[in-house]
């Protein structure tokens, strides 16, 4: 097997360099444009950071492949193959971005046959480095990370995203679901508007949980690595395994409590990120 | 009128010495008391930390009055009156701390003739310390903050806190409220898991808007000056004055926007915070 240390190094170091770019438009006034939702913003900052991370990886890796947020919005079609694949969100968290509310991240997974082999997770505001390789553990700024290891639901703190999806269906679903959790009960839930940096919540044990329903396989293919390699568990919201394109998924601190989220949430319909022409409206976080 | 700029630089010089309590106890485990509901914890660290501060003050302003979210738990009266009075929370954002979730806050305001004239607000892990006096505008880290200024509620940013109040109603009207929020639509909603930092972010411009019914007057006294100072509004849910002992807050960057909120969300039913012999149940977030 190839070891993809070489990868995960220079993804980390053009992380950082992008990171400059983001954190410098963090402070000004942004053109913003609406994609499919009022929660689905772009701005020229996500694309520029985006084009900047292809062009440095295709430059060193010419084989590799990508798939990338604003590309596939851009109309490139999105095939996870056996390639060496970079999986890139420029910017999780735009509507945060926009805003200056403090948690952006800039999100790399890098997958070979279809598995991920790496992720990497950096909170350019807070200056937060989460990266984690498969078999080598999970780390937050070279400190390793380990997540709480709680069992009983019933001490957890959730974290999710709210309302990111914004038809009737989800939005009533996702409350509810909220609803259902707090009364079983949780100790709280938390949303800090970034899916990428959420979900590294649960890796550094901070968090019990976190499962989102209408995400995109960009958001959490990094920080799905990130949760396992810190010892916890990552799956489907139906209790299936993991598959990063079904746009649902449960990361926790143990499977008992992975199980029991599955158990007491609802999904509502949306499309599979490697479906062709979908036309479910849901949009998930960006 | 008397000035207080000597209390405050007390307050804060005490804010960041406490600061070194809460921090070191925050990697560590904790033994943990349940209160009035399961949100609602108290750590030997929340207890300490009020004594070693109500200890300081007392100690330079032996005239001056408290009021402590821990002493009033332990059975003292909570009555506000015109002597010059410190209204504390010495860890706002107790299940965090338990959980090592990255947002606690120290929260010190101090009241004049019942009119807050100046607030502290230490989020410790972030290392970011808010600060305003009467006047004198809003601070963090000593850069001057300015609210957002956003008069259009589809483009804003709210905070709340969701389910610190866990009876039926309190929970269905709390997750009513997200819900009719982002049909208007809203950008999004957040929470951090402490009223006192989660108000903050309005003050710099981060946020839009902030509401929380439940809460209690040392979670938001402090942060309520701070956001008045940076040029935001606060006022009760219900439209009316602010009124801290009300259990009810908006915090917003225009009146356009906060009266707009005020329109959309319900509150539930809770005692005011001095009145006696409460029965209401409704706990609010410590």
């Amino acid at each position: 097997m190839a070891n993809w240390t070489d990868c995960l190094n220079f993804g980390i170091s053009i992380a950082k360099q992008a990171s400059e770019v983001v954190l410098s438009a963090f402070q000004q006034h942004k053109e913003v444009k609406l994609k499919s939702s009022p929660a689905d913003l772009v701005t020229e900052t996500d694309q520029r950071v985006e084009k900047i991370l292809i062009s440095a990886i295709r430059n060193r890796y010419p084989q590799h492949r990508f798939i990338g947020e604003e590309s596939v919005a851009a109309g490139e079609r999105l095939e996870l193959t056996d390639s060496p694949t970079w999986i890139i969100d420029p910017i999780d968290g735009t509507v945060n971005f926009v805003h200056r509310f403090p948690f952006v991240a800039i999100s790399i997974a890098f997958t070979f046959n279809k598995q991920i082999q790496f992720g990497i997770v950096y909170s350019c505001v807070e200056d937060k480095l989460f990266y984690a390789q498969r078999g080598g553990g999970a780390f937050l700024n070279g400190e390793p990370l380990y997540v709480s290891g709680q069992q009983d639901i019933s001490r957890c703190v959730v974290v999710t995203e709210i309302g990111a999806e914004r038809d009737d269906v989800a939005l009533s679903t996702t409350t509810s679901n909220i609803c259902r959790l707090l009364k079983l009960p949780v100790h709280g839930v938390r949303a800090l508007g970034t899916a990428a940096v959420d979900m590294c919540q649960v890796a550094t044990g901070g968090a019990d949980a976190y499962y989102h329903i209408g995400m995109h396989c960009w958001d959490i293919a990094a920080s799905a690595i990130i949760v396992q390699e810190a010892g916890g568990v990552v799956m489907d919201t139906d209790g299936s395994e993991f598959d990063m394109m079904s746009r649902r998924v449960i990361a926790a601190s143990s499977a008992t409590v992975a199980d029991r989220i599955a158990q007491v949430i609802q999904a509502f319909p949306c499309c599979r990120d490697d479906e062709d022409n979908c036309r479910c409206g849901a949009t998930g976080v960006n």
